[in-house]
């Protein structure tokens, strides 16, 4: 089977019966698609249904795509019919090295030659996952974030012996698929959002560990200071954004020697040159024509939205 | 003029004309307040209004307190006549060390002895700054998070010469004004919610240093990914969430190697017993009677309504 144009798949394959393979089940059966999901033991079934059934509830309030239903799913424990027509595979399998090396070198005897594999894992590079594969070119990252039905992000990157165009096009169906594709430049563990919360939860332990905070606390300070800002603008962009004309030359120019305060324990970049281009090129890249005034009122627009919404989901906002 | 009741208060003074000083003035003015503001030079009034207006904006459509009015606003550039009838004082002067000792030291003066004086400072201690003030034992630190009429937070903090009573009188009058008080254990340079946001700022700075990541990534990781999740959960419980029946204590016990994992450059602390209990302990606290299944349930229903929130606000949510 030829790989399909991203906009043209119909059938999706989902390994794994935890609540990240659940989760994927759901989002495509919402976006419209026949998916078969592959359980390791049928017995898994019924908590795998709900799984889907509570994905669905918020899928719904969301706006279901065309055709959506979950009668569009089937299941199975036996590998080689779960793949046996798929136009993509999403697998999330356990988060085990050497089971995802022998899922993928089954996988890439199973499934037709040119059809993409994308695995959820967190945690492993596709290098280490593919080595077994004997048709590792068209395997690739497809990281979600937690609950994958729900937000957006998907990072993808291949391994050493991906192909570009497998890459390219796992970012053009996650794309058709309503997900936000983000294509990383090279592989590196973790990722980018994962090592960017990774970097924020180990402060937090810190805080803790010295009992300068708890978890209590560290929640609070998130839901109701950076929290309702990070939903609509990135930590680049507010900081850009909070320094006015000036913006992020501004901030790198003011702030930076701040940097180098014992705040986290995290030990500072140099400030180069290069990495105060890099900062303030970007931030100028997502401004685009918009005015500082502009990007201001349009955060705050966002906040402003965002906060009615919280307080109508939960009208006492009090955090936990 | 002995301190008022925390929630009787009725007359705030805001010292400093730039966007924390005039986002205090416009929040304070929302909630019904008479505020006097003092400004350094009375030059600085019409981009000092602009700021409150601009404000204004995003706190009408929140929702203004009773007899809320930017009517009710006097301005000064008279420091004394400024704080003469101040119930209370939010001061937002300049972040350098020795102008808010001179500061503090001409406030602990002119303020009636027992009216609380509270520093919006982001990264210097009250210790330092009420080091010249003759009457220390009512400065606190009362930080707010950008934008200060928008986001609830407010973190505080006495000095070491500040009485507990303050820092408690604080903590009720930011509650009563429909601000989240968050008091802290102990005077921490960066407070805990900037020192988070530090955290992850120079995980991001190091991954563009690298050429891992350019600043439109970083942010569209964190809008797409953490984001819609942080305005309504923090990361602890989140992870508490993520987990399942096992909550937090799972997490720490499956995924505490994973800390050892070269994924950020901040150095991970040591996962002792005490660290492990403290964070399951606060997660529970938290969880209070409710189940995972609950908590998972509520996280759904309120990103579901901060995605259509953001949806509505901008149809095209493309980040940046």
């Amino acid at each position: 089977m030829a790989r399909p144009a991203p906009r043209a798949v119909k059938r999706v394959t989902s390994i794994g019966g935890g609540p990240i393979g659940g989760g994927w089940t759901a989002y495509f059966l919402a976006r419209g698609y026949d998916v078969v999901s592959y359980l390791h033991d049928m017995d898994e079934e019924r908590a795998f249904r709900a799984i889907v059934d509570t994905a669905w509830i918020s899928l719904t309030a969301l706006g279901l795509g065309e055709g959506a239903s979950r009668d569009r799913l089937r299941l199975t424990s036996d590998l080689r019919d779960a793949v046996s027509e798929a136009e993509f595979v999403q697998e999330s399998g356990p988060e085990i090295l050497t089971v995802k090396q022998e899922l993928y070198r089954q996988l890439g005897e199973m499934v037709a030659d040119d059809i993409v594999i994308a695995s959820s894992t967190s945690g492993l590079t596709m290098s280490e996952i593919q080595s077994q594969c004997t048709t590792p070119g068209r395997t690739v990252v497809g990281h979600p974030f937690n609950p994958p039905y729900l937000l957006a992000l998907v990072e993808i990157v291949g391994g050493a012996a991906t192909s570009e165009a497998a890459v390219e096009w796992a970012g053009e169906f996650y794309q058709a698929a309503g997900k936000h594709p983000l294509v990383l430049n090279r592989e590196i563990p973790g990722f980018i959002a994962t090592r960017l919360q990774e970097a924020l939860w180990r402060e937090a332990l810190h805080m803790v560990a010295n009992g300068e905070a708890t978890p209590q606390q560290i929640d609070a300070a998130l839901i109701h200071g950076p929290g309702p800002r990070l939903a609509l603008m990135g930590q680049c962009m507010a900081f850009h954004v909070a320094c006015g004309e000036g913006g992020m030359a501004t901030n790198l120019d003011q702030f930076g020697p701040a940097l180098k305060l014992p705040w986290t324990r995290l030990e500072a970049p140099e400030l180069t040159s290069e990495l105060r281009d890099a900062m303030v090129d970007g931030c100028n890249d997502m401004a685009g024509e918009r005015r500082f005034e502009e990007l201001a009122a349009e955060r705050d627009r966002g906040i402003v939205a965002i906060l009615n919404a919280i307080g109508q989901v939960r009208p006492n906002s009090s955090g936990g």
